[in-house]
């Protein structure tokens, strides 16, 4: 989570550009004082940035500003009232704009530029950097396509399962690539909430959940280990009855 | 669960017995009266129950009296102490000694005559009731035999699954039959316990839990139906994985 909504300004003066303002003085810290932006130079930025390739983890596909943009979205919760969700959205508008005339790129509009009170905007400006789901880059990094071309089932997991499982999280990534294979797919959970059976649609095969009983969050979160390994087996036990059932 | 520790005399007298002391009059009520017991006669007991067939559901097979008897073993959690365990289990053996010399059956020894404060023994002697294992009553009563004969899957069930189902308890007789008949068994268990995994040396294939996430035993409780269900779903969702799994 992020708690800014500076569209990445702060984090573009400290790897050294120059975000000024009118008396070319360096614009204070936080989302409003954009507003005062009137000139972005990144002469100075730190050179050793051109030598990298970052790749931004991002889940949202917000615009920058808006009525889907990071204000309006994220603002309330990280605490801004009405006036100050408009007051932040004109000012990341007007630090966009000033973006496109200086360095000559429109990045209000990429999917994800409005991610994490609009960093997504300024790692896509100073970092040129790729915004990617989060669950892709992870995948891409474990090398599960690798590993699913030989494999004969996939058990994947996630802390709960519920409807908001549809939207991007690794599950469903995985359980989507496991499909391509002809694969099936075994998720475990913590705990199911409303409207998990959207699993279903994504690729998941079977859920099974870890709490062996009734139990507290806070003892299960403390076995999680054994809850696991013996979830696990009783799936597995599971499976091998229908592996040995002539009518299924 | 009982409260009792006369041997069933109470119950002798309310169908008609006649349990006297020296004096002729009825016993008093309750486990150390039996002590003042002098003479049996069955006479007068209700002509009825003589054309009755009584199956008693006993789980346990604890003898009348003796180390192992109704007072030893159960008379401490029905609030006797040491002292009148003693007392009681004395009276018992009296009683026994009245039955065996006025009624000539000496059900003492008889497995289950120790059952509910030695009711057993009573069922025995006045009611000629044979005691069974209360699985194999119901599993008769419902037919589970003939159903078995034409099933591919036995699902069971019990509120908790634990080192003490190995004793009598209805998983372990489903189990049983149902591998007479080579089928898989699954287990559901509102809760598994320490050493649960004994049901899998029962005949129990494997094991599915109620409760989808971490939740307290009364909402467990309230939700029995609900989670039953959804349980069942997932147990069998993961046989159907195994179903088209072709390396188990």
């Amino acid at each position: 989570g992020s708690a800014t909504n500076d569209g990445g300004a702060g984090m573009a003066q400290a790897l050294g550009a120059a975000l000024l303002t009118s008396d070319n003085k360096a614009i204070a810290r936080g989302g409003a004082a954009l507003a005062t932006l009137s000139s972005i130079s990144i002469e100075s930025l730190d050179p050793r940035i051109q030598e990298c390739t970052v790749q931004v983890a991002c889940d949202v596909t917000n615009p920058l500003y808006g009525p889907t943009g990071a204000s309006a979205v994220y603002g309330p919760q990280k605490g801004a009232t009405p006036e100050m969700v408009a007051q932040l959205d004109t000012a990341l508008a007007h630090y966009a704009r000033i973006i496109e005339r200086d360095l000559g790129l429109d990045v209000s509009e990429v999917p994800g530029s409005g991610a994490a009170g609009g960093l997504g905007a300024g790692l896509l400006t100073f970092l040129h950097a790729t915004l990617r789901p989060g669950a892709q880059i992870v995948l891409e990094a474990v090398q599960l396509e690798e590993h699913l071309r030989t494999a004969d089932l996939v058990i994947t997991a996630e802390g709960q399962l519920d409807s908001q499982t549809a939207y991007g999280k690794s599950v469903g990534a995985v359980a989507g690539l496991a499909k391509r294979y002809g694969l099936p797919v075994v998720a475990l959970a913590g705990g199911l909430g409303d409207g998990y059976e959207v699993v279903y649609s994504l690729g998941v095969d079977a859920v099974a959940v870890l709490p062996s009983g009734p139990m507290t969050l806070p003892y299960a979160l403390e076995h999680a280990a054994a809850l696991t390994s013996d979830s696990t087996e009783r799936a597995l036990r599971l499976l091998r009855i229908g592996a040995n059932l002539k009518v299924l």
